[in-house]
């Protein structure tokens, strides 16, 4: 069986989430390839070795350039803060490794076109961290859209919220964008834009607002004005999205959402039915048609199994946790290296998802809508 | 004990509703004064007729404005299509009578602006049939932010969805501007408007989209230029709103929503807490609160009762249904004209509401957020 | 049209939420009868009088046998406490009225027994407060169940729950047997025994136990012999039952169930589906059929209407509360006296149901199941 | 760091889960014990090697006993079926390995308890597959439990309900006795005892009844008594349970429960509290508490999170799955391993499951409660 040997740069939250997809995503199902942990890279020898012992790669590096350029390994794995993501996946790419890439691709949209650009021209199989898009409910939801038994999209509402902002301690480097943090409508607002997209089509207009105040460790809050020219990141906003296809929506992200630990939810309306989600609830597709007899309609909930796409498991409601979601994601990237199958969200997806998260914050101070430019393929 | 004298204009579903109101709500609770349900208006004498038979009036009439003219008539309660309300209140209003009106006060907000400052004139007390503002669950919500126990008020997101559109045979006078028809901005929309100026205070500024297209009956869809230069009203839309607290919200209405009954729901998020509602399980009152200890954070489900504004029952959770909330929503009318307690929503809350309807409607088809007016009271 | 006069026999909680229903019923459907709220009753003239003015009862007395030999009342509604029941009913039935009665009917078999042989005697109609069972949802499962589309009955799981055991000061008359109190198994356990033997047929035998300690106000706890062996009623227990029809099933009540307000719920599995049920959200017909897709398969969540049996409202989730649940109960019973339609439970019904309260009750100190007698109507 | 060799005896479904759960746990969290998945046994070397590649195992055999004799192999991991573990674990004891084994232990009492006779005598550590109770939100409430702060327990329903019954091709060696199937009550009503007795103490004493009738593949109902007297196993029951600390308790299980598809729930009441759980919902502990203000009281819901026992992941709501769950359950049989931990629940908490299984099976078809011997660590 062909063996693909890994490299990861970055052990953190991230490279630890990584390393346990990679470890299940064999086993689950069968691949057609052998993969394998080969390499954990991190800022210092100590800590990459300290790190790959713990999440159980063959060995470790502290020069992630020494590592892409070695022949035996076929995947470049990019678990960093944001701002180093193209550097080190124009690197992989050049040495003709297939790159795999967390999300946010970049914070700023022109990496992330060039970092798409470079991909295509090498023709290497690129994926960006999207993962909830590969939950079976939502996969299950694509496919019946694309089988037309929903009928036209006509309305998405989607929010991703979070209580993070409430800690105590808030996570040091997503607070600033010197040091790559993205903000609420980058980390998490490009989330459920990935799902909108790959759900209802491309957005091509978008109008904000971001949340106005925010707190301060030294209490108080912080008007809007200071936020927007300092160098900390947005923490809430809201915005509408028109869609090429003519259906409208509606967004939320907010790190100040009390009770809400990690919720990515959504609503769909289309024609001939609705799917509503919630990752909380996330092995639930629930689902209403219109041509139901009028005395039994409503929502139904299906618990997913192994016959909706990506499900692992025979027994529905057994347990999709975010191991398993991560596995499939891990999965499909490995089957499109493999076998040529198709896979997405690529770096292209992801440059225009970066577009529309420019779009949405350029949205929020702004008394206009904002047009978001055409994705890189289908400019050419 | 004094007596309340009622002439209900409109014998159809509303007058239905409001005549059951007024049959429960002096049982439920003391008022100080016995509520009368004297005559019944309606277009015909031989409806106006049966309707008072089945409705359980004392009296009834074809002619509102001889009705209107009796001495012992104390409450004119309006429950005809909207461009029939500036009329009868103007009238009801100049013979001193206090005037409950169903909503939208009307379509048109010159009118609402007239009828509110005819009314402010007069002092009589009136009051806009914003039901849903007064479910238990809701009023306690007011009421925790008010005490300051919620903190300020951050983002607010709210829908109001039905599948009613999917009908085959749709309710004719609905759908249509020239019947009086107030499209789903102004139908459903509006009362997720009044319960969030209620919750996070007045709106100053929207921007919005309608659903690009709708079903006709000969199948197909009509876009969306058709529609707004029709006299077919809107039947779905999507708005942000900012509020003159530094709040924001998303809002979403919908006739197209498909196993959406009848789903009035929002989430409200504050520094110091959320709350979320839902009107399909309107006797849970849902909150998370950011100074839970860390093992214990999380959303309570409290079923409502009589220690909660307006709760009916001693035992939570017995049943607050349709019935109950348009009880209570007469119970305040009734008391402020019995002792002067202050009603909400009246003639100019609704004159705002429906400003804000008209400035959505002004966005939808504009690239350009939209200031709203500000409400009659404070202009002045 | 015809009119039918009611005397009410006690103007407590139940009376309230009687009067209620009263005032609704023939305002919400046609009942091919006027029915007039003409005489409240209560222990003196000053109670009675104020009472009557507060419920809307024409007249008020002290003297129940005088109001039963008065020939122009028609039905007898009985809401005083359960030791009390028989001497009015018989009393009401011997004078040739109709007779409401709240449950349990008695607290003492042998009463309810004579009671519905005296009715079945004179010919009467009778009727039970079971109110549950005439939620839409539970009758809509009856429906369905009795168009096979369900199958055969298999399992059957039912709770009914409360917190108000853990109140400060319990309600007195409902503690103690000599002042009618019925414990939880007569008193929440005899409503979920009615929806079971509504929905599954008679129930042959049961085994049980009764919660082993409750708390007394001096603190601690008081062991279950004592409790047996005082004048104190049972406020926890557990049984299963036979069906005979060949179901199984389990049952639960508690008056120290933390956190539930008023929770009457049940699961139902059929051999073609299977239904749910939450009084907490109790416009919801929760149902699965065996005959989806391997896809689709789940509960579905159908919002209950007037297309559902007994629902009053054209629009689904518009608001299902007590006091319309009330209103449907005394709606089947009133018809039940104009046209002739059966309704149910009648006073056989609510016998046999005391036949299984005290069967519950013998099993709960017993190492053997006990067999149910069979109900008066089959044993003749 | 110390490493632990594992032979897996089996590599069907439950084979496939330990692989993936061995593969997580060391990544998951620090074992102090580098865990190696040494070697898979089957029935055939071709199986066998075959699963091995698929599942990630060093290497294969088709010869348990000899697997067992190899000094390497420090624990020995049983997941075949019912009846042969007794042979299995005994041979794995007598060499001196620590043993985990699938649940049922036996479907015999008298195999689980000389298996876990033997593993006392010998000091090995044991550890039998009741994953469920390891969920976070159980592990937590057992936790409040032990603190104090739910107070006495009170009340226990709990329900483990699946509709595999209604396939067209049931599992088959799972369907009869003679091939290892332990029936509903052995196979998932093990599970609910296993959390009844982690949670609320020994079960003394139960009373039962088993589904009246199953279908048959020819159609049409198989009736009970053919069932009893055939190889056929039980596919639903219920039953009542007296606790030693005088809790009592309700319990069902079911192949024949429609739109299920592995529904673990209990609901438990206490003295200062209550807690719901529902594994379709795993990551939410919900609890009530007594000495909640009279306006706020109600459930909560907490998602879990690395604050309780066995958590995962610092982000609340991420997701727990199946594999995260089975993950947390080997972290404490390993831990109990190296460092002497204890664990739960080993051979003999098993053993006295299935003294209760079968308690459970013989009340079914008596008209008596059935006594449950004491558990052999109490008997000494």
């Amino acid at each position: 069986m062909k063996e693909l040997r890994v490299a990861l740069i970055g052990g953190g939250f991230m490279g630890k989430a990584h390393s346990l997809a990679y470890a299940v995503a064999p086993i689950a199902a069968n691949l057609g390839a052998s993969v394998i942990k080969e390499v954990l890279v991190d800022a210092t020898p100590e800590l990459a070795g300290r790190l790959a012992g713990e999440l159980g790669w063959n060995s470790s590096s502290a020069d992630w350039r020494e590592v892409i350029a070695r022949p035996d390994i076929d995947i470049v794995d990019i678990c960093t803060p944001p701002q180093f993501h193209e550097e080190i996946a124009l690197a992989a790419i050049a040495a003709g490794k297939h790159v795999f890439c967390e999300k946010p691709i970049t914070n700023r949209v022109e990496e992330a076109v060039r970092m798409a650009e470079a991909a295509r021209a090498a023709g290497v199989v690129t994926q960006v961290g999207f993962n909830y898009r590969h939950t079976p409910a939502i996969a299950y939801t694509k496919q019946l859209l694309e089988e037309g038994r929903l009928g036209v999209p006509l309305q998405f509402r989607a929010s991703y919220l979070q209580e993070t902002g409430f800690a105590a301690d808030p996570n040091r480097w997503r607070a600033t964008k010197a040091t790559g943090g993205s903000g609420a409508v980058g980390d998490i607002g490009s989330h459920i834009i990935d799902i909108a997209e790959y759900l209802f089509g491309d957005i091509v207009k978008v109008a904000a607002r971001a949340r106005a105040k925010r707190p301060t460790p030294e209490a108080g809050w912080l008007d809007d004005t200071e936020r927007i020219d300092s160098d900390l990141i947005d923490d809430g906003a809201v915005w509408l999205a028109e869609f090429s296809n003519g259906g409208i929506g509606t967004f939320a992200v907010s790190s100040f959402a009390s009770g809400r630990m990690n919720r990515v939810a959504f609503e769909l309306d289309a024609s001939l039915g609705a799917v509503e989600f919630d990752w909380n609830s996330r092995e639930e597709f629930r689902v209403s048609y219109t041509d139901e007899a009028p005395d039994q309609r409503g929502f139904r909930t299906v618990h997913t199994n192994d016959k909706h796409p990506g499900g692992m498991w025979r027994i529905a409601g057994l347990g999709t946790g975010y191991v398993e979601v991560s596995a499939i994601q891990f999965q499909k990237f490995v089957r499109a290296i493999v076998s040529g199958e198709p896979t997405a969200p690529d770096f292209e997806d992801a440059a225009h998802i970066q577009e529309i998260v420019e779009a949405v914050l350029e949205a929020t101070v702004s008394d206009s809508w904002v047009d978001v430019p055409a994705r890189i393929g289908v400019a050419r």
